[in-house]
């Protein structure tokens, strides 16, 4: 018998009949002798209307009272759930983020999960009901709800599986695992049965919206092993887990290729190379909480310096007015970007022990004729950033050159 | 300067619009210099949407579940209504029924109010804040979300003003006041100014919808002044009171006539005339949960007795199977009823000091050829069940001769 927690994103949970259909998975699991716990979100469809009311009323974001809102949409569903599941027979309680005990910060709509104080939910496990928790929300100190954010659900039911030490938590999820790139982009991508949580991480953070990048790092902290799998069919799915050995033992040594659009590119040249010149330039930027990506610094070879770095692309035209500003305030240095790039990353631990990844990948990508605007490395990936035209282009021919072609696919 | 609970119905809070117009209506109050407090309902449609989900997936209702999928209607509406005040300058701050401290029984879908822990709301207002609290709601010793049943809201609103001791409970709603019958039958029908607690418990029960049964009795209870009045126009409404003489000065004797056209009749004939008889009949009755209103009991001449009484119109079926099993089980009795039937009733505490009202009654009633079926009276009303068909005629005339018309009517 293994203790599991089971997440059903928006998607599995869009409809009654879906409802059903959760129930019956959930039931089964159950059935099996497992101790279960489900944690679930919004039907689909929900938070954007409820985000909808918001926006009707005002402009601006109002963090405590937008999250007393938003929250309703899981509890909907949990209560739904709940009662689809005692409809079949199985004992099923529902509990909102305070009911549930979990605990967050005061930062309304991006709140961390803190602590859970997992004793109701212990005690009903252990009394043979599923609880159902609504996932994406919690309890503030200050006895408001809090939620985590988009995508926050795969948060809680990592944070709960901790919380409670389950053997395994389980996303369900409208795909039916990791894949070594977009099987949009390269039709003979396959699904990787396991991957480690750091490639994972960068995989993640690197575009693959799989799974919340904050949900992979509580997991590989609290030793959670997470497998994603399908809603809809049976498949085992793909397992992320701390044993790197395993993982590897019959693998190349890229696990997967990830990429992302979002991007936009701005250049700074010509800024005296002194010290504090970094954050004179990108501090206003950070105070405008606009992310910068990838940074890339060069000296140039009369004393001044160039800048290269990359931001969401929805920021780049605020971040370019705020540069703008900024250097005529300076009196110093030209501006420039575009916004017509994307990045493209290898990701696999396997790097740390081979060395001439990066040169293999330049050379694919010369051979296609693709030019290099900028290099980013870290030990367990290496990112380029290329004309976004070349994308398909150049995924294909990295995932064909690494050995990561499905040899069954056409 | 004054405290004051407002509560808006469903309607008043139906769409962005309105919830706008609910936001200036208190803001008015506030700058008054009076301290605030805001009970809301469910947008309009919202409640009976949420049911209708559960309803896609279970035959049978949940208790606990379907309070937390129900509750969640007002929750969206203190969201939004907190942001709307927010909006306009005022410092508004949502609570749902737990963060407000309301704590209820355990009988879900329809808890009674046992306590308010207040502190929380009476430190926000002190502190110039606004609370606007979602009615309807509360938490049960389980920590479970626990729901008072439609109309609920009402409840709230008077037992949060009970706790806080305010000096006013006011209750907006879609209609302006509380009139002497329904408007829609007596043209001539006036907008009472003030009316008893007894007198509005005996117009609520009776069919005259404005407000809960529960939060009437309830604000006679504590004490609170309640004053029902529109949300859409500036009127000053109906003030629900303690002092009798107050209100009845120089008012006619009867304040209203109040009916109801919601009941059946059923009449068993033949019992035999022994302690017991009654609960041997009604027992079963009350058993299957069917809620008993009049009840006349007639004893004939050869030691048998009759037994009529009335249920609600949507019981009726179920309630004469239930009594045709019984009667066949004690081999004695017949059965018969009927569901056109309507009843009528005539409402004021002067009453109490003013012989010969019933036969005022009867008699008009006689005039106009109507038949009465049943009789029951209570010290402040008198109630008669006649022919469904008959039900305006016998309203309009009443209304006359007990002289409430208004005279400046058509």
């Amino acid at each position: 018998m293994a203790l599991v927690v089971l997440k059903f994103g928006g998607t599995s949970v869009g409809s009654i009949d879906r409802i059903k259909n959760v129930a019956l998975r959930v039931k089964k699991f159950f059935c099996e002798g497992h101790q279960v716990l489900v944690v679930v979100s919004a039907m689909s469809g929900e938070t954007n209307r409820l985000l909808g009311l918001i926006d009707e009323l005002s402009n601006n974001r109002h963090g405590r009272e937008q999250d007393a809102v938003v929250s309703t949409g899981e509890q909907v569903t949990i209560g739904l759930l709940a009662i689809a599941l005692n409809n079949i027979g199985c004992r099923a309680k529902s509990f909102t983020g305070w009911q549930a005990g979990i605990l967050t910060d005061e930062v309304h709509s991006k709140a961390r999960i803190e602590q859970i104080n997992a004793e109701s939910l212990k005690s009903e496990v252990e009394a043979g009901v599923i609880p159902i928790i609504a996932g994406f929300q919690g309890l503030t100190e200050a006895n408001a709800i809090s939620t985590l954010g988009r995508g926050g659900s795969d948060t809680t039911a990592v944070a709960v599986a901790a919380a409670l030490k389950a053997d395994e938590c389980q996303i369900f999820t409208d795909v039916d695992g990791v894949y070594t790139t977009d099987p949009r982009v390269v039709k003979s991508a396959q699904r990787m049965e396991k991957i480690t949580f750091e490639e994972m991480l960068e995989m993640a953070s690197l575009g693959s919206k799989v799974l919340q990048i904050r949900a992979v790092e509580f997991a590989g902290k609290y030793k959670v092993p997470l497998r994603i799998r399908s809603t809809f069919d049976e498949g085992e799915g793909t397992l992320i887990t701390l044993d790197e050995e395993e993982v590897h033992l019959e693998k190349p040594i890229i696990s997967g290729i990830a990429f992302n659009r979002d991007e936009a590119k701005l250049i700074v040249r010509g800024v005296p190379d002194v010290p504090g010149a970094a954050y004179s330039i990108l501090g206003p930027i950070s105070e405008a909480n606009i992310e910068v990506d990838m940074i890339v610094q060069n000296v140039a070879d009369d004393n001044s310096t160039d800048f290269t770095f990359t931001v969401h692309r929805n920021d780049y035209v605020k971040a370019k007015e705020i540069l703008a500003e900024r250097l005529c305030k300076l009196e110093q240095g030209s501006l420039s970007g575009t916004d017509d790039i994307c990045k493209i990353s290898l990701v696999g631990v396997g790097m740390r022990s081979h060395a001439g990844i990066a040169a293999k990948m330049f050379s694919v990508l010369a051979e296609e004729k693709i030019n290099i605007q900028m290099i980013s490395t870290s030990e367990i990936k290496i990112s380029v950033v290329i004309n976004e035209k070349y994308l398909e282009l150049a995924v294909r021919a990295l995932h064909t050159a690494f050995e990561l072609d499905d040899k069954g696919a056409a």
